[in-house]
């Protein structure tokens, strides 16, 4: 019978959540473009060889070309009879060695891992010296610059809580809504490493590598703290620092209720 | 007067040491092969970019494929005026982003880097944990098997001093004598990682990474501690454990009188 055979395979259909992380060096960022070698390409061409289905797999966060990821969350959906446990397993054997799958899990046909999430962590990391550089060069920023990092926390604590962050997101982006609430904005040194943390509702195009660029700028004197408040009220992308490099930002993981 | 000119040019031929670091992941070594991507290949590329001259650049030692230098020492002669502390910037605004040089010296006609070290340093870095590996495979051993510290520890004791490393040695070595002086053995745990540092008067074609495979082995309780100081007595390559792969290893300094 038809229709039974229907509402079987549409009962048969699950949703798969997955935790992953990448080393972004050799990818145009998470998003499939024409003819880029993309992180969803690759995912969409694991799944493929083991299921033989062509899915459609959504992330928490298109990471830009060079971004790295240590818990980006992505969601498919398959009629596959692979148990919920063995994917990992299974798409570690096919993926690529700069793509690792750490968690898997089903989830529930309404979870968007973007509309679904309510808290995402970055990191940038800074590379302070010369000596070493060469095998950072792809991890972190090299810039041996000395900074005031006493200033650019003081600069920080401006930029935690709601704000229209409009100042801190590069054009290009289709949002309307530029409100987003920072709930931490951790600066740690840890030689010869600077690393920052953030800690957001949600965060618009760049706004992290255009908050440590202008944080870094304030580092070396070129801003003072308090010109940060004056960023955020003027609502003004030119009046922030230049965008922090890609290879330095790291998605560290999505939170959902 | 041809004499003198021929005198002059003798005068103003300067030997020049460079202390390198590299990113061996791209390389197939630092040794110059038919067709192959090498760190020598790439530094005579640059003198001659910057000079015009093929210069024969010599190497402390031949990191294999896949192998680091954090302080690699090379030296090469040349009759170009650049003076002795420029070699550092000017070769490094010709080289690729995975080689740097990081000191620049002029050297007795006499010196050379291999046959004129009185010491070497070499570390071996093992990842020892699922998450994050992506970022260490070409720059650690990923292995996150458990290990036993202590007997490591306890192992690496019988390879201090002087021995005859046979059983540490690759074969398509040249060398005819095996005695070598290890003078420092260090197991750091440092998790996720586990670093080793060795230090002798030299090395054998593989010696640091079947050492540390071989000790890998007794942290795993595939040997005991003392089968060590059997393995060496065998002088038989076959007794020892695999050689551990290239990525985690590092040429760390060079020292002369």
């Amino acid at each position: 019978m038809a229709h039974n055979y229907l509402v079987m395979n549409e009962g048969n259909i699950k949703r798969i959540k997955l935790v992953i992380e990448y080393d972004g060096t050799n990818y145009h960022g998470f998003q499939v473009q024409n003819n880029a070698h993309t992180v969803q390409a690759e995912l969409g061409q694991a799944i493929l060889k083991l299921t033989g289905e062509r899915v459609s797999v959504i992330s928490a966060g298109r990471t830009d070309a060079g971004v790295h990821a240590l818990g980006q969350v992505v969601v498919f959906s398959t009629s596959s009879t692979i148990p919920v446990d063995k994917w990992k397993p299974a798409l570690n054997s096919v993926l690529p060695r700069d793509i690792r799958v750490l968690q898997s899990s089903t989830v529930d046909e309404n979870f968007h891992p973007r509309f679904s999430a309510i808290k995402k962590t970055y990191r940038y990391i800074i590379y302070r010296q010369e000596e070493g550089a060469v095998f950072y060069r792809n991890y972190a920023w090299i810039n041996a610059e000395k900074l005031n990092i006493e200033e650019m926390r003081k600069a920080a604590h401006f930029i935690l809580g709601r704000h229209d962050f409009r100042s801190f997101c590069s054009s290009g982006s289709a949002v309307k809504n530029f409100e987003r609430t920072v709930t931490r904005l951790d600066i740690e040194e840890k030689k010869p490493f600077l690393i920052l943390e953030i800690e957001a509702d949600g965060f618009l195009y760049n706004m992290v590598r255009i908050i440590v660029g202008t944080l870094v700028e304030v580092g070396k004197g070129t801003y003072s703290s308090e010109y940060v408040k004056e960023i955020i009220e003027s609502k003004d992308r030119n009046k922030a620092g230049a965008t922090a490099p890609p290879q330095g930002l790291y998605l560290v993981k999505v939170e959902y209720l």
